[in-house]
């Protein structure tokens, strides 16, 4: 199933997108024709906070309303927004995971002996098709980063590699959009990825049933049309397993918590000379399974 | 004012600490045996977000109980925990912010010559008097860092330093407790300065107007009674008005956000040899007008 958060009627629901990618279904409206219950939150953390009564719920529900195609809504007259919107707290996200990332960063002495972990702020997220904030009123080297994003489904802390993917609700993808001269100004990384909306994310959150391997997955970004970046997560030096076990070896994960798992080679700043981002420049990011995640940069 | 988050008769009050720090006035129930009302949130972030309504209110009503003082409760009744308990998003520190700090983990070449800006996931964060977590499954390297924290009182984005203290609601007291282990492992600092219970903030937050200049405040922390850290915000590189400036530059800072200001030289790693914490120690952290944050060492 997807998951997505939807601006329908002017109003936050939480829905299941169809097979054919072209409508929802608003979980709570549907349940209600069904039964004359509402019983799923409006807000995507606490559908996940659930548990499997959420899933069970959900797949029941979507099942019911294939015989019942009134129920679901057509994408257009719906916004998607980001499936969470304001996270709980920061993003944590690896930095330099694939090695051909970390050699176009600088040279083979940045590809990592252990994980790293930096973090962007819950005032960068934005959903799709939302405008990316050029601004240029603070950078002059505005970069890509497209990354499937991990969703925790429970809280945990000590979590072994072989029990990581338990503690997963599901997938999506973040677009980690990087103030290149920041970055390197403030040397840690958080002011050069924190930027407002420089966070995009989405367009919905795959549940983990239906992604059997995470480590295995092709991604890629577009600018314009042109395929920038090219590669699958069987590239990670950290597999998603080993990222959960080092972030939660003291640190409690909770639900609804986002794990951006790094960025491919092909970054704007990757390239001689950089290509970095211009007003009106269109990224379309694609995670096999998920989706695409398509925005526009454009003027503050 | 001081303002304090107690638990008191099993329910988390917001209230105000009398002067002679020995008994808080619960705000709720003293303004209800005033007028009947309950016009204050039980969350501290809620109370900053409704701006001087909550300032002016919590003043009247703690001047209309210096005659009735059966609103005020004694501090050995109630629990201080943490003035904001669950942050909601990381908590923003800078790094490096003291010359003599900067000089004792490097040498000269560490002064930054820009604000470097890491984060503590919220989960880092206990109250005063409770127990940090020694984590000796995952660090031999805990160390302790005593800063003023500023605490932000409005939304605000591309704020000037000239403006800069109109953001600020009040300061408070953080120990910036790190594994320099996995602080120096993990490259960026995240993942070292995110263990749980690594966040010990409080005992309250002094509302701004009784700090004239926060930017000439006296620091001290002790370890077990010896003193170890000793100076005064004056010598930050970067004071509270750049901080802020530069912080929300590109990024909205928004009420009940937690910036640490720095650490002082004199932490654990800064000896020679190095004096790491040890199951039982007792820190204090002092600062001039806020107030000491106690707290002890213990067994995960």
């Amino acid at each position: 199933m997807k998951f997505a958060t939807a601006l329908h009627n002017a109003k936050q629901v939480i829905a299941v997108l169809n097979e054919e990618n072209n409508s929802i279904l608003p979980l709570n409206d549907a349940e209600e024709k069904k039964s004359g219950r509402r019983p799923f939150p409006d807000d995507m953390i606490q559908c996940i906070e659930m548990g499997s009564d959420f899933i069970e719920g959900a797949k029941e529900v979507a099942i019911w309303a294939k015989e019942n195609s009134d129920c679901f809504v057509n994408l257009e007259e719906v916004q998607l927004i980001a499936p969470i919107p304001k996270p709980k707290k920061n993003i944590f996200c690896v930095g330099k995971n694939y090695e051909e990332h970390a050699i176009e960063m600088g040279s083979k002495d940045d590809i990592p002996e252990h994980v790293m972990v930096f973090t962007k702020a819950p005032t960068t997220v934005i959903g799709p098709k939302e405008t990316i904030p050029l601004h240029s009123d603070v950078t002059e080297q505005l970069d890509y980063e497209g990354e499937l994003c991990v969703v925790i489904g429970k809280k945990g802390k000590a979590i072994p590699q072989d029990k990581a993917l338990e503690y997963v609700f599901g997938y999506t993808i973040l677009n980690d959009i990087t103030a290149r001269d920041l970055q390197s100004r403030h040397k840690q990384f958080f002011i050069g990825k924190s930027l407002d909306g420089s966070g995009p994310l989405g367009p919905v959150i795959v549940e983990k049933s239906a992604i059997p391997d995470p480590n295995n997955l092709d991604i890629s970004t577009k600018v314009n049309g042109e395929v920038r970046q090219s590669s699958n997560t069987k590239h990670f030096i950290f597999p998603i397993e080993e990222v959960i076990s080092v972030l939660s070896a003291g640190m409690t994960l909770e639900p609804g918590d986002l794990i951006a798992t790094g960025t491919p080679a092909g970054v704007g700043k990757g390239y001689k000379p950089a290509r970095f981002l211009r007003d009106g420049d269109v990224i379309e990011i694609e995670v096999e399974g998920i989706g695409v995640l398509h925005n526009t940069v454009g003027k503050d």
